[in-house]
């Protein structure tokens, strides 16, 4: 196995290795030179060619046809399709009118001169071919070839590269520290959605944090100053599509630094790593209140690439004769509000208008009223013969709806009206851009930093008791802190989300850095048990920084900048949505005698559907 | 809150910052500007100074003594040691004969103009200086505050740098492909050491991998080429002194690569990410075979910063009259052999001497016998009447003993001998520079590869079963490769291990890439079930390209670069010994009403030893 090498690469993808070449480089520039490529063989052709692939492209190697390579010959023949070569031979360029002008490498083709066949393949349960559809669970299976396809090598070498550039920003321009935290951690009270790992010791678990806000906290108290992690975080949500179990967020955490220094950081982080070919992104972005963001588009997280914003009627209406509109409007909060879908009668059929009504039905228990605008302008709707034509007039005036538009419209409190509007927004533009109509454009990236959100939340089941809006470490705006000890309802917080293209990919806040302050905020207002948080009670009261900090969600950002459909689609070797390793089976059954040591033993389900021990 | 900033960075470690500049990095370059500092208050002196700290450093801030500044006066002489604080002053030369050379900033110091205080530190449990000594529990328990040591910020910012390092080195100059693996994975058949977590299905369990190998080998099945990962590793060891449950490894695989090709990269790589202040490392490499290893040194992680080496005295003793010697050498492998201890003789006393031959005795079971060479030249020994003068002649010429030195000597199995005398070798070593002798260079850092291990070692309580010395995925060296199906037992592996002043800090192997062999090595001659891991074994068969890689433990490497004596000190959150979180206390309890959902209940130890149901 010797090999010859004209001129070995000391650096680059090449280097160190038994080729000299990738397949993909190589251009009209390198006529004449011997080289030595690997890779696994895509297909042969027309007796004459094998195509050679590596994750670099694909390359054409013509066999020799005389008598004296007549071994070499053979050798190339009997190769299987996706066995593993190495190939040594000339660069040349093809003869004329056979270039392949669809591939990068197709003016050259290597003329074999030797080759050494590493592995053969058996045959594949798939093709590794681009246009061969495969079905998702036959993927998982076989990760490890479906990992093959151009469109995963492009993903899993462009995540690398983005947190490759992350980390020359944070690091190498703005001083962060790269410090790992640990992943065996003690339970968050009430963390629900946190695996535990049995220890050792008898009835005592660590648990899988959710994210790493406790030690980021802990290392500004700790004078770290500026911390950042690709930090492994673990959720477990039983089965939920498009949620992984294990997930990787940029975390970050800054002393000595307000709301608007994370905000710029983030913006120049994102700017600074952005991938080249998908054209820069411009700094700063778009900011809205979460107020703005709930009244215009009835989300925290809008999707700001199309219009369609909700509209309020309520003044419209507020002398209409239209029982169930007056009755919204009498309750607190009450309002009408409506969308409006360009094109929407012209290009919805009745079906369509009836799944959106089901849908504002089954998920917000609320009637949505369809107003068709016809083409000559008159209205249709179970509405029309109840409106007057002041009202129809001023319906259309407010609402800029023109012939060929629909109207939809809902009534009653703004807290289900927003969100139920804000929804059936996005179900028309999908509708919309099914049928054909550019709604959203799918190169476009409109980041957004929503602000200014409630501090706390009314509980659901028990609306007299608050909750934190996001988590119970984040500061109040400086001009509501006095609130905290009044009206604590109406405080906002130092919170941000980011928003990418109506997805939120990251949230964050300034912290309470004060210890009395944060205990208040435990112990008065959300009514926790504070002794579970001593700890980092105790560490406020150590000397610590003011500081701030954010996280975005890596996989989900990174799936939005590919275009993938799921995050599966950037992740090397994901779970099924019920949380399965197809290719190896995990999770396995484990013996009674393993799980001794840990002092566990399973309870197994009774057919009845209880419970009981083996 | 108005911030005064002459010329705010956008760049560095006081971008997007409340100050304008950190504490450390004031010189007289600096007098004159008016610069904004936070930090931390070290101590106040002399009622005219406050000393602020931040992560770069000390600087010393002059307290203005006019009436007109009382108000600052009076905040700053209020401030409790470790109280955050911002100062706004101006830098000035201190007065001639003030300055402080052992100070990086003593040539200036900061006028205050104003402060604002940030928070206020309570009593602390120990005090942030650098010649407090504190104990392992207060340090753990109190983690944020021991962080703030100038020795943890230099360790941690260190361990940052490095990492950061090494990323381009793979990244952007060889070309590497950074991906994550899973860490809830399948557990290992017989994994003992692999934590287990259940899944919300009844009775099956994830695991924490010990390492990504089986990732790593997919990967490069899948075409990746060349895959990195700075990986999170779990190992459930109970309780050992200087290990974690969670550790990171420095996580390496390329394709198309020999041994040769992953050494020299491994070389680059700690080249061009060492630290500049610890000086220039020199490659390539010594290299040793696993034999001249445990011939000369006795251990297969020789220390090669010092000799002592083993000396074979077999052939002196050949016609020896002594008992012990000669059914010695009359046994299989029999051997005699010594170490010379330089100025032993003279430097150990009674006491270390019996403590050195009751170390063999405890640990290996040997009898451990001592030579003083006289100042005379004369021996003092048990043995010595019973040596002729040939013998003793060319003992000491063998030796090279000269008066003041040390023999030990020990006869028996080479397998025993050989790792009993290096063991003491470094016992000794140990004794020597406690008598203040130099024998290993604390700034020195020796690298070393050992390579042609032995493929399979007989397990020990079944000498005829044949176990992996790695792990069953090596290949065996080529020349040996038929060998496997013959005499596996001389087998040699394509495996290379990685050591730095006697420490492992690597390993790492070329894999088999053939499907039938890696199925003889596992069935044939490990005698395990192929079918465990039949998904590696059907992703050999589907074309796999010739690959290996390594592993280095990160954390043992930067302590030893940082010169730390336990790894906890290059960790930010370490565990104790025992596996827990001091300052959090994880592991905790868990309830059983939250251990529902994972259908395991706690068995409780009884009284009896046993174990019950609660």
């Amino acid at each position: 196995n010797t090999l010859y090498r004209s001129d070995p690469p000391t650096t680059g993808p090449s280097s160190l290795s038994f080729r000299s070449h990738t397949c993909g480089e190589l251009t009209a520039h390198h006529v004449g030179e011997r080289v030595s490529l690997c890779g696994w063989v895509q297909y042969l052709r027309q007796d004459m060619f094998v195509i050679l692939r590596d994750f670099s492209g694909l390359i054409q190697v013509l066999i020799p046809q005389e008598e004296s390579a007549s071994h070499l010959k053979s050798v190339l023949f009997d190769l299987t399709v996706e066995s593993v070569i190495k190939v040594t031979g000339t660069v040349r360029q093809r003869p004329a009118g056979q270039e392949n002008k669809r591939m990068p490498t197709g003016e050259v083709e290597i003329l074999a001169e030797s080759v050494e066949v590493f592995n053969v393949c058996r045959t594949l349960p798939f093709e590794i071919k681009d246009f061969v559809k495969k079905s998702e669970s036959l993927r998982m299976q076989y990760r490890y070839l479906d990992l093959r396809s151009s469109q995963m090598q492009k993903n899993l070498r462009l995540r690398s590269q983005l947190v490759m550039k992350m980390r020359e920003y944070l690091c190498n321009v703005h001083g962060f520290v790269d410090v790992e935290t640990p992943t065996l951690f003690k339970r968050t009270p009430g963390g629900a959605k946190e695996f535990v790992v049995p220890s050792r010791e008898p009835g005592r678990f660590y648990s899988l944090p959710q994210s790493p806000q406790q030690f980021k906290q802990l290392l500004m108290v700790a004078g770290i100053d500026r911390y950042f992690q690709m930090a492994r975080c673990y959720r477990d949500e039983g089965s939920r599509p498009d949620r992984q179990p294990e997930f990787t967020q940029v975390d970050i955490e800054m002393s000595f630094v307000d709301q608007a220094g994370i905000m710029s950081l983030v913006e120049g982080l994102l700017q600074y790593s952005w991938p080249a070919e998908k054209g820069p992104i411009k700094v700063p972005f778009q900011t809205m209140t979460y107020e703005e963001a709930m009244r215009d588009y009835g989300v925290d997280k809008p999707d700001t690439r199309f219009s369609m914003k909700l509209m309020d009627l309520s003044e419209v209406f507020l002398s209409t004769e239209i029982n169930f509109l007056r009755s919204a409007l009498s309750q607190p909060e009450g309002s009408v509000q409506a969308i409006r879908v360009p094109s929407g009668a012209k290009l919805f059929s009745g079906k369509d208008l009836e799944n959106v009504k089901q849908t504002a039905k089954t998920q917000f228990g609320q009637e949505l009223s369809v107003v068709l605008v016809n083409e000559d302008g008159t209205l249709k709707s179970v509405l029309k013969k109840l409106l007057s034509v002041s009202v129809t007039d001023e319906l259309l005036q407010r609402t800029g709806a023109e012939p060929g538009d629909l109207l939809l419209i809902a009534a009653g409190s703004l807290h289900t009206v927003r969100p139920l509007l804000g929804n059936v927004r996005l179900l028309c533009a999908e509708l919309l851009e099914s049928r054909g109509v550019s709604v959203r454009d799918p190169s476009a990236f409109r980041f957004l930093w929503v602000v200014d959100f409630p501090l706390f939340l009314s509980k659901e089941e028990e609306p007299e008791q608050l909750e934190s809006a996001h988590h119970p470490f984040t500061a109040a705006l400086p001009e509501d802190t006095q609130l905290l000890y009044t009206e604590p309802h109406k405080v906002r917080g130092q919170h941000y989300d980011l928003v990418l293209n109506g997805c939120e990919i990251g949230g964050g806040s300034i912290r309470i850095h004060n210890a009395s302050e944060q205990l208040y905020v435990l112990k008065n207002i959300l009514k926790e048990d504070p002794s579970l948080l001593s700890h980092l009670l105790e560490a406020l009261d150590s000397g610590a920084p003011p500081h701030g900090g954010i996280a975005l969600g890596f996989d989900r950002l990174v799936s939005i900048i590919v275009g993938a459909p799921s995050i599966r689609d950037v992740i090397a070797f994901p779970k099924s949505f019920r949380g399965q390793d197809l290719m190896s089976c995990a999770p396995d059954f484990v013996s009674e005698e393993e799980l001794k040591s840990y002092h566990i033993s399973v309870k197994w389900p009774t057919e009845r559907g209880g419970e009981e021990e083996k």
